[in-house]
């Protein structure tokens, strides 16, 4: 199942949370497939997706805040687009995350969202999300 | 399976390669499943989980060293709970890692172990094991 | 199954795009392995792989300048063996990538190619490639 995000900002990180849980309901439904392992994973080399805290909005912006100091915008790239610090950010958080459910419900801690990383918005992204199926005994 | 890991300080690097183990074992006895994937899994915003060297242990330190100065401990972060750059740290390492396991062993590398890692702490922390099967005539 | 890459480098990011591939299309032949996941490990504590663009050269160059410059050469390591700096580039890139496969086709993106991330060459280093099975319905 392929999911659309769309960003409004250079660097953004947006929630996803609820649209995955979406898809892992509508993909399981009718399926027989209630638990197991899905993968959340960005086709886009300027951009990434982590796991982190959606309480309060200002963990977004202090984890931005840091990519943009340890990925300064200027800093004698020689990749002529000018995204370069985009795809650095990209390979420090990664293309994927994966998180189990159970009976369709996602099995992520009491804080934790799944945030969409723009790095080189705004744009109209695409996001990949397959499931895995799990022991039946175990997960 | 969830196992529990005890941490006693500020950021610290717990080598959970055995507990990890036992989990597999435990999980795979008289299920059949004797082959497959084993994802490790931190549900926490403030923690993270990497793979890296378990011999010589200055290898956690100098690991912390340098994350300790990437992420400073102040930096004009806007989050009012003081615990920024854990938040950060956690998305610089990651959530998850997966290994592969064959007869109910996980296939590390020679000097691989499984790290827990606290930003956060001393706290007391969950880690989430799930395993999934491979193909039968593949893993 | 599991490849060699040799690298020439002391850091070095090589394109094993194709070799993935190649994997792939060997393990699923004649095993009605279709459609599933693959897990790309590293198995070693000084390299990594990660996912990023294949068609500009220079996006491999300033992605090592810059992890160069947040894990620098010279601060201060304990670990005796003068390598902590690759440890924990490794510890920051990750030890394993997943890529979805359809009809024996790896789903990357236009641009994504996968990258093996040499951090203490040159050696000849190995990649473990795994296969996973997705749900029949939903892969």
């Amino acid at each position: 199942m392929i999911i659309t995000v769309k960003t409004g900002q250079k660097t953004e990180l947006i929630d996803i949370t609820s649209k995955i849980q979406e898809a892992v309901s509508a993909s399981c439904t009718g399926k027989g497939m209630e638990n197991g392992l899905c993968m959340i994973y960005v086709p886009h080399t300027t951009a990434g997706v982590t796991i982190n805290e959606n309480a309060d909005p200002d963990v977004k912006s202090d984890i931005l805040m840091i990519l943009n100091k340890i990925v300064p915008w200027e800093a004698g790239y020689r990749h002529m687009e000018g995204n370069s610090p985009a795809h650095v950010k990209a390979t420090l958080v990664g293309a994927s995350e994966l998180v189990a459910f159970e009976n369709k419900k996602l099995l992520l801690g009491t804080w934790q969202g799944i945030f969409f990383c723009e790095f080189d918005g705004p744009r109209t992204r695409k996001v990949h999300v397959k499931m895995m199926p799990g022991f039946r005994h175990e997960i």
